[in-house]
């Protein structure tokens, strides 16, 4: 545990490194002192304090594909820098969806679009730290055989993001309650696109560029348990939302209130009568605590969480089976994959 | 004129073929039917109804560097697809301006954030836009050799962009006038990055590009008048603005009421006496028809319109000696830069 905040925090100096390069590139331009600043703030404050789970399995990923405990400063650095590509891309979505959620606060601070004198310029914003990105992989990276792979997929996973976003805004808008827009199928497809793709499957085939074993078969097997995987951790959080310790998880789940497409409501209205189907019509996404209450005694009637202990205990044994069945000839390593499940299987924040 | 027409109907008709790839690419994906009209809504209401003068320089910047009157059908639909992906890069920025400057009309129909349903939405629209463009690039250009020059050429274009539209908005909040943080220099800063890049410099580059006519020294010489070209393109805006014929223009200009960091405001704040500074003060910025009427008024009294002539016939000399000193060995043409200037000057809308 040591070792791990060890390594948390010297990804987290690193980021004076990229803020301070990127800073350089806005001065080249001769932009103005304020406008400097104001992208250093927006720096600051957007990308870090997460986490930081992402940009820091990218690193690991990389070690456990080299058989490396100690990196070379160039390996570090190059690792460090894809795993901020990932954490600005995280912020750029943040950034924007607190926006479209009309959330309050992320990371205990308000939303940046609520910080004094930011408000749509946020948009703007949120663009510059995807621009960021580019900037990031065409300095460190240009000259590498596996430059363009880098940015293609970059640029595939933040449209298949994008993709998973839209689904979840029109399939779940916050001030019109339609369940009959849900289903376990759509769940699947916004979970999968929304978040697995740059959040599980992202880090590692990065990673897998850096070091040379990048060949489509080994990205497939790495996509093939890496999806399902990331699935897993959101159907978690989905249940965590409603089962899980608030003094553990940091927050007060919302997802009744917000409406939002969560696996509960999907598999509870699989199992409900029309008697209960009725209850959770009137009562999902209504701005109500006692709308809610209505809802959690419901899915307490129909023993939801057994159900997901059930999806656990499957999908667990799913995975294990796939990694067990990874074809290690061309370099690719079953660990990278076991460490990711051993980080999510019954985590309770 | 009849040419011009045929050329431009021929353009918008491709824009079928762009957006039939790439709502075929969203259906590869297996996501839902809703998703894709409205993905296919969001292209076309937002892509389509300008005057399209970006993407079709691409193809008209092609035919002059390559002195061909007619293209082969695999040359103009590369062209074209440039040309979109120009176009679909603008409308990335209006969608989100739009939002910004809480815009109401944009090409005579509601702005797409007001339009039923949309709301904040549009910001993930708008995210798709642009992802769009490299989707696009992909499909078409990753055999060619340069392919990376397209990709990091929209990619910094995009950045820089980005940048002039942020010292914009903190230059000038509409909400709060501070006429000291105005001057000239940060009006030129604004201009030319938040337009004269992707409007001017950008598709010449992409057509130069195509041609193989992309030699360093030869993007240096199209930039060093291009960028000249565009920052007149945006200050005859502006003047137009004020002194433009609405019936011309198709509408009415509100910098004054908006609080824009205009080039007439800049030239005015430069001439003016302590007493008629306060009236600027005053009156600038405001909501209210009689505080711009004093504006403009005073924008008289200054002969502010003699000043623009002034530095129009200033410009456009300079512009031309630049345009003259262009070396053509390695295939680069003047008449590129002389077609670009000859739609420009002296015109009324």
């Amino acid at each position: 545990m040591a070792d791990k905040a060890a390594a948390k925090n010297r990804f987290v100096s690193f980021f004076d490194k990229i803020a301070d390069e990127l800073l350089g590139e806005l001065q080249k331009f001769n932009i103005s002192d304020e406008a400097v600043a104001w992208f250093k703030k927006n720096l600051y404050y957007n990308s870090v304090g997460g986490k930081l789970n992402r940009g820091l399995s990218v690193i690991d990923t990389y070690q456990i594909l080299t058989g490396k405990t100690e990196l070379s400063d160039d390996e570090y650095s190059k690792a460090a820098v894809l795993g901020w590509c990932i954490e600005l891309l995280q912020a750029y979505f943040l950034v924007a969806d607190d926006i479209m959620d009309a959330s309050k606060t992320r990371r205990g601070q308000p939303c940046w679009y609520l910080a004094p004198k930011v408000g749509m310029i946020a948009i703007n914003d949120a663009f510059m730290l995807e621009a960021s990105i580019y900037l990031l992989l065409k300095k460190h990276f240009r000259s590498e055989k596996y430059y363009v792979d880098l940015f293609e997929l970059f640029q595939t996973v933040t449209f298949q993001t994008e993709l998973g976003q839209l689904l979840d805004l029109i399939t779940a808008p916050e001030d019109e309650v339609d369940l009959s827009k849900f289903s376990l199928a759509k769940h699947s497809f916004i979970v999968i696109y929304k978040t697995a793709y740059y959040s599980f499957y992202l880090p590692v085939a990065l990673a897998m560029h850096m070091a040379g074993i990048d060949s489509a078969e080994d990205l497939k097997q790495a996509h093939d348990v890496l999806i399902p995987l990331g699935e897993y951790f959101q159907i978690q959080d989905d249940y965590l939302d409603c089962y899980g310790d608030p003094a553990f998880i940091g927050k007060i789940g919302t997802d009744i209130l917000d409406n939002k497409c969560s696996w509960l409501i999907n598999t509870a209205l699989k199992k409900v009568t029309p008697e209960q189907r009725a209850i959770l019509d009137e009562n999902y996404g209504q701005k109500d605590g006692e709308c809610e209450a209505k809802v959690k005694a419901l899915y307490k009637e129909l023993d939801l969480e057994n159900d997901y202990l059930n999806y656990e205990e499957n999908v667990v044994g799913k995975i294990k089976t796939l990694i067990d069945n990874v074809d290690e000839s061309r370099g690719f390593k079953k660990e990278v994959l076991t460490a990711f499940l051993a980080k999510i299987y019954k985590r309770q924040k």
